[in-house]
């Protein structure tokens, strides 16, 4: 065999990827990640730097982490029967991408949004369907229930508050959605403690809904790899078979369960992120921005005609925000992540710089 | 949409999967596993509990682990771009199948095996093939080939050493089946450090070899979740495309790297764990089993027709060993791991005991 004829051997659809890659670069003021601004307090970190050096390291983690489902499920208001935990919500996407796509079906994808749907997608073989989003980079409902209509057992894929736009859709919208969706709707939820509506509730009334969370947002947890998944119990048991067999560590579930009994320290962040976004809408709307666009995450999308320059000018200032300019829709188009409260100062006044405010 | 509906959705090769599933049971000796009897010193666990606390918890890891890959390459006697990290070889071995298994190829797998390669094959609705080892549980070198034969393009997956069986392909073994396979081999070798050839030399000359490995068994690192492939480097690029982005959290990257600094730790453990693995052997060989099998992993497998008498009689003296007796070709097997000195005595003496000696 040479390596050639090796390559070949690999599946078309892995090799034709085009891969998501993001360059490190270095910067004081980091707001290209929509990470969280703020780390945990010490007490909580180092309550967990104890459990390290005392849970014996040479065991396997329980079979079922049921005391972390329990507690996810108590955060969430749903059963523990509903939950199944991963190394973010990706592991989660990519189980439910090989459970739910059929042979037949595609993956509708309401575009731009989050890459890794594609990518998961093509990697897997699938067909997918673009449906844009409407010039304000609102939902485009009636196009979705359009898409759904002709792709009946199509995977619905939805992101709300979704990335990169900060657009979220309603409970009106889901549901009119749901009304006529026959096939699968996977919404992830990744940002949804910063806003929009959270659809757990709709989990008793719409089997063929599942809900995708993470750590990685409101709970200041990028660092941790955990998300986790909510669907009703019968159809959760199922996708459950392909989870791989222990796939999160002892840290990655007792870091949970520990963040879990803290969420006060969780909420008062969401109030100064959701506080901060705000402001710096207001702000950024007083600019001459060809359009900021409003958001119900943790990042706020803007369209600038000097998109290039703006870019390189904050990070000459040591900020680096995300060009997400190649996603369809977004031409001139930059990703602001919201920091505390200092980093969104010198973002404002380094913007207000640019702009010769 | 009603549930059963729904339920009819999801993908038939999802739904009828049977589980592998371990129900969780107390003992005082666990020997069902394969785990290693040895947790790392505290002084290693500590430097980990402290990046715990320094490390912040709110930003995402590298998107490449740069150095550990560099690290793990250096550990095996590869490059660093022959490496992919994951969440033990389970999240190696999915990327692995979604890459490799195409439309029209089967997985080819020599029972009994590792039950997770069969789990997977069937989750991604691949056809697959079984070829059984010879009667004596060791590798049928002459059936393998002939499957390979008729299957040019099959993904053949080898374990060696072998678990549940322990037993182990020689060099020229491979050499013989590589001469004449035109598909991928997948090679996982979680218990090599045990024993049994290292094939890390032969990657060079196969481009269709990639070798999985894990932290689980020799680096007492069960509860850690990290795995490891090896391959040749164009290979691997383009396997990397469809494994997810941030897939392993700061902590396993940062105590995988630790670790690798402690190799004298783990070649100590090694030493006295194959030690006590020959020594056990001859001690049940000892006995009127109705066969024990020689192993080159961490464990011993035996056939006893009172395997159910035995296993209970253990459970009643606190030691907890494994049934495999519903494996193809293992009725009345046991898997024993070996333990600690200590652990390993206890389950002497309880053996011994059982057998009125």
């Amino acid at each position: 065999m040479n390596i050639s004829d090796t390559l070949l051997l690999i599946n078309d659809c892995i090799r034709s990827l085009k891969v998501y890659h993001l360059e490190p670069e270095s910067c004081t003021v980091k707001l290209n990640q929509n990470e969280n601004p703020f780390d945990w307090p010490e007490a909580v970190k180092a309550e967990i730097g104890r459990f390290c050096v005392e849970r014996p390291w040479n065991r396997y983690p329980p079979f079922i982490p049921e005391t972390l489902k329990d507690a996810l499920a108590a955060y969430a208001g749903a059963h523990g029967s509903s939950v199944i935990v991963g190394n973010g919500s990706n592991e989660m996407l990519l189980v439910l991408f090989i459970s739910l796509i059929n042979k037949n079906g595609a993956v509708i994808l309401c575009q731009p949004t989050f890459t890794v749907y594609r990518l998961l997608a093509d990697g897997l073989g699938a067909k997918s369907v673009s449906v844009p989003l409407a010039p304000s980079l609102e939902y485009d409902i009636p196009a979705v229930i359009e898409a759904v209509k002709r792709n009946p057992a199509g995977v619905l894929v939805l992101c709300s508050p979704n990335n990169p736009t900060g657009s979220a859709v309603t409970e009106a919208d889901l549901r009119e959605i749901l009304r006529y969706h026959t096939g699968f709707c996977v919404l992830d939820q990744a940002y949804v403690e910063f806003g929009g509506y959270n659809a757990v509730p709709l989990l008793r009334e719409y089997p063929n809904l599942i809900i995708t969370r993470t750590f990685s947002k409101a709970f200041s947890g990028a660092g941790l790899r955990i998300g986790y998944l909510l669907g009703t119990p019968a159809v959760v048991h199922e996708i459950n078979n392909i989870k791989l067999p222990y796939n999160i560590n002892f840290f990655s579930e007792k870091t949970a369960l520990v963040l879990l009994k803290n969420l006060n320290v969780v909420r008062e962040r969401l109030a100064i992120i959701t506080e901060e976004r705000d402001a710096l809408f207001a702000f950024l709307r007083s600019l001459p921005f060809d359009k900021v666009y409003q958001s119900s995450a943790n990042f706020i999308l803007v369209r600038c005609r000097e998109k290039g320059k703006l870019f390189d000018f904050l990070k000459k200032e040591g900020i680096l925000v995300r060009d997400v300019s190649s996603y369809p829709m977004l031409e001139n188009c930059l990703r602001i992540s919201v920091g505390s409260s200092e980093e969104n100062k010198a973002l404002k006044k380094a913007i207000g710089l640019f702009f010769g405010a």
